[in-house]
């Protein structure tokens, strides 16, 4: 249920509808907009009616929202959510490019790597260290080691810091290091660890599960919400199908869907969502036409020798020719804040 | 296999290495390059080794493919092909627009809907005459008395005709009023078709089946051409996946992937890719940024009224506006006729 | 519509009710029952009420069937139907089991495979003569010469004839020679060989596609029923998914689903279920305990030296001992007519 | 890689070799045999060649195993493995059931479906009181209240406990409670919980992710087992495919296939696989007769009144009659520790 206020609401009226709410048991969530404030109400003890509430001083209206996600919705906040990274702005204007390694090899990597992001004016640098894998026998990233590395190149270069969170015993280690922290499709469904972010104020990049549905995702991101932390990036970066000659299938359909559903920014991983270096440029105009407000991407200064993820590493001459057509593109897309259509 | 002959190679090179192959119970496919001509051998009897062609005169090299698409493939014909649809052409700078309903539904619909088409710059007019419906209680289209309403619209708009061809029995009817012929996603695994499909010089639009990968798509464009018939235009149109939000899962991945593996034109249906009409044109545009050669769109002038896929369907407004977008995007797009990346 | 008449309703009244449907410009299905007859009415023209036949003399009620599939269902037709074929009952008490190599390949292999077929009890013969490849080079079947041997052997042996109709041109050659004609998992969707297939009476068994819905197979169903071929075994073979260990993932809910949406009886095809002969027994086992009211088996006197399949297919060691197996099982299992649970 | 010791080996032979692998850098793994020892050797530093341990004493054979699973793999361990939970033994002659609520819900509740539990020849008790759920908002489960009842309805009924542990911050307290530890479809890829679990001795039910290969699921057991953890019974509970009207696609070519490639016991879990209660009894016997050495079932002695998953859970009649149609089942068919076919 969602109540909106007056435009012109003051800051009593609204405490006055927020303490009424949790009177009821319930828990509100304070929803800014451009013209107006809204409250959010969420918690699943009993039915509220909209009587509880359109009596109250400031309120105009009360909305029943019928969708599982709420706090995520369009419907809850009309406006676009701008999520604020180190003074980066995703859900704006422009669109943001993280790109880098999949897993930090060395310092010396990372830091040639970094320097090659800085050169294509790309704003964040992302980096692996602790990686999870499908084999207990796979390299699983230098761990902290890894993000001491990523954070000098960082540094030197003036970059923000992305890097994946893998599991709750070191979130807090990966926070520190970290502008962005990403929850990897493998931890879509970790609800724990959703809670544990949701906690935090941290800006997040939720990636979507390889087999969720865009509603999973979306609920997966009212789990961060819904514990006050409203700083989350969704990313669509492929999901599994019959298809064999793709790594997975990157479906772009979720991008202009998620806008229309939700306030919340998306952007796209195209590395993962083809498996081939090859195929990353074409779908990352693609992306960045069908609206999305960024791209991730895996660069290497010599995929060759990569320790994962080689064959969908663009080489730093694919990467630099990509960027300057991405940035043409921008130009004549008109990216607004409005649901598409 | 495939048989590289010399740039200059004459006439009568080209005739004996062709007479050749048959003396040795294969068939030979003269395939003409920009530089070279180069001759495709197909059939399973036996091995053939490169040593039979190897000392012909005329011959510079035999190559192997080990692909189990062979006409259709890169290898053998490096360069893209341009597919002519009565002046209009496909594969080459210019991305093509086939727009119009799903079903011709009356004689003043299609007028209507083919000034519409007309207006927006478009080139060619689709509209359903035979329609393959999944339940035998559905309207199945107006039949013969359809095909003459939309050719009568095109031909006062001067809009080439792509409408859908059904089974072997219309085949013939379809055939004399339209200048494409569309198999759709259900008869793509029809052989007996596509085999008759061969044997006609019509160009041909073929459909991506809607659980098919891309290697038996691009097979079934190799039974058209192994019967004769050069003049495909592939066209992906979203896949079955366990996502329930969109109607399909439009796979632009396989655009890029096309281009790579094929010679042929690729274009994209976003319309029932989607299967929502606010979400076609952000997919139209990423569709064109991957590399598309051109858009099959459903619009109706009246989309509530349509007998099917209404949903789907753009509006007049919608539908010309999204095609100026298309076109800026298309300006600063570098199409050209490599492989991409 | 389904409106269903007294239990001593006469020959003349049965008669009237259909008049009046015909009438008012619907097709009546006159459906026979254990207790009584039911006519369902099917077209698609205008909406009809029940107040249209409550009136009528014998009618003890007028049914509203909300499905999109009529004919086929439950609703429609509560017992269970039993198709014979050639005087094997398909849909009764007996677990049916046909066997045979995928192609025919000469005389003395489906000679050969035959012998082993009614060794191991199986009353009905399989082989392909046309087949549908999905390369145009691969081995499309003996063809005509095909048919003549599998009748040959199947009227040494006294099994009946189980073959794949591949296009309309070849069905009426391929129905002299089979007893039960098969609608092959690629042919799922093609309308109007189902629509020929419905007016002839012969015996049909139509495969789920791979990417089919239980719903759209049960449509698929419907065509035929609805031009008046009540004779249908429907058959599950494996759905198309991410999996890659298995050629297809064996679908078993369908079993049983199908029997309480349908009255059709369903048998199963664990070869293409699972493409891996050892795999085949303990799948074959499980479709019986599901329910199947048959089975349908690759088996080849020499599976290393087969055409096309050989990796699925029993040898004959394999088969007779699994054979033995199912019907131990057959013994335990309480096969009724009844909806399961 | 494998290291295959002598029938006899002594207690010193197998201590060296173990050291020796140890001196390498890499970690060996006993197993045991029925007829001899073999040592596992994992570890991801360097290659390592049979040279190495050919010549040490007690050594027969040295063989490289290519699959990307070892410890869980029928290479690495040809006896099929037996899991004992408090007595109750999984992937020996018995078919084991586990069967009770979604949810602990109440003590009555959890207590009166025990007493059905037990009444039907069951050993094991399953109930959530962890819940991960899709929606922040859903009911979590009764959480350590739930595991209280819990264990005492075990403790009044001889049952054994089986019960989801959630994540790692619960683990402890949900081990105290439980004598067989579940890792639900979303813990799948979890890898720090499989890593904790590993440190344990506790019998783990690994269930399949539901988008998850075979593949996926052994390497997720194989990260159980290389910690040292070897009481791992796999689940399969249905994948996610296209098909809509089951809750999932119960996928029991999973059960012959790891019986092939792997020595770990596997259930199913046709509840979940279906989603439907009266698909439950069918697939319950497919999934048996397929070699399924147990079954996880949901029952609810009021299904209409369950907090979750009601439309899935067996009323006690249907319950009970289905319990007594496995064992009539079970006589006749043959298990044996042998791989099938």
């Amino acid at each position: 249920m969602l109540i909106l206020l007056k435009k012109d609401a003051s800051r009593i009226e609204i405490e006055n509808v927020k303490s009424h709410v949790l009177q009821l048991g319930f828990t509100p969530h304070e929803i800014p907009g451009v013209q107006r404030v809204a409250i959010g109400i969420t918690g699943n003890k009993a039915k509220v009616s909209p009587d509880n509430f359109l009596s109250l001083s400031g309120v105009v209206d009360v909305v029943s929202v019928s969708k599982p996600f709420k706090l995520v919705s369009r419907d809850f906040k009309p406006d676009k959510t701008i999520v604020n990274v180190g003074g980066v702005e995703f859900g704006g204007e422009e669109i943001q490019i993280i790109a880098g390694p999949c897993s930090v090899e060395s310092r010396e990597q990372i830091l040639e790597i970094a320097e090659l992001v800085k050169e294509s004016g790309a704003k964040l640098l992302r980096g692996g260290a602790f990686k999870p894998r499908s084999s207990p026998y796979a390299f699983q990233g230098l761990k902290l080691e890894g993000l001491e590395y990523l954070k000098e190149a960082a540094e030197k270069t003036g970059l923000k810091v992305v890097t994946e969170v893998k599991d709750t015993e070191t979130l807090s280690a990966v926070a520190e290091y970290s502008d962005l922290l990403q929850i990897g499709a493998r931890n879509m469904y970790n609800f724990s660890l959703l809670e544990k972010i949701g906690e935090m104020k941290k800006p997040v990049l939720l990636k979507r599960g390889f087999s969720s549905t865009i509603e999973e995702l979306l609920m997966a991101a009212e789990y961060i919400l819904a514990r006050g932390n409203y700083n989350v990036i969704l990313c669509e970066r492929g999901i599994r199908t019959f298809e064999t000659y793709t790594r997975n299938t990157l479906d772009l359909n979720a991008v202009p869907l998620i806008k229309k559903l939700s306030h919340l920014p998306i952007i796209v991983d195209p590395s993962h969502g083809t498996g081939a270096w090859d195929l990353v440029p074409p779908m990352a105009q693609a992306a960045v036409a069908a609206g999305a407000d960024g791209l991730i991407l895996e660069v290497h200064t010599h995929p060759e020798k990569a320790f994962s993820d080689g064959y969908q590493s663009l080489s730093p001459k694919t990467y630099l020719s990509m960027i300057e057509k991405i940035r043409k593109l921008e130009l004549v897309l008109e990216r607004t804040n409005e649901v598409l259509a």
